[in-house]
């Protein structure tokens, strides 16, 4: 009960961790120092995950990445848009 | 055997994410508009998959989650470190 605590917190904490980020991005609208391929490389690696998971048919898996998938979607619009304005 | 190949890659490429960022942070010694919340949420989350981990005794899960655990806490010393320049 403990460790499914602990595993459920974990899970929660990883896949909504880009939440805060969008919130500065949006609130200063400036995304200079973002780095735009750690964006992509994250992007890249939920999606497969989400292939991943639908092989090995984990539902949680699935959804989690998912989630952070769509969080890291958004981040990396807001970041396109806000460093334009620094190039 | 491609499934496993899919697997490696996306956990490759999310326990890597950072160095990207690390690399930026450090070359452009500038972190503001870096999220400290994210990268705390992050290393909170990674800390409980290693206890996940020890706990299922995953060796993949808490080797993957220590690497990932200490690119952030490099980001983390960093991005407070030049974040200051701008406060």
């Amino acid at each position: 009960m403990i460790w499914q605590l602990i595993g459920i917190t974990a899970a929660s904490l990883t896949t909504f961790a880009f939440v805060p980020q969008v919130i500065k991005i949006y609130k200063t609208k400036s995304a200079k120092d973002i780095s735009i391929i750690t964006l992509i490389q994250l992007s890249i690696g939920t999606s497969l995950w989400i292939v991943y998971g639908l092989y090995r048919k984990d539902a949680i898996l699935i959804m989690a990445n998912i989630i952070t998938f769509t969080i890291l979607l958004i981040a990396l619009f807001l970041s396109r848009r806000y460093s334009k304005l620094y190039k």
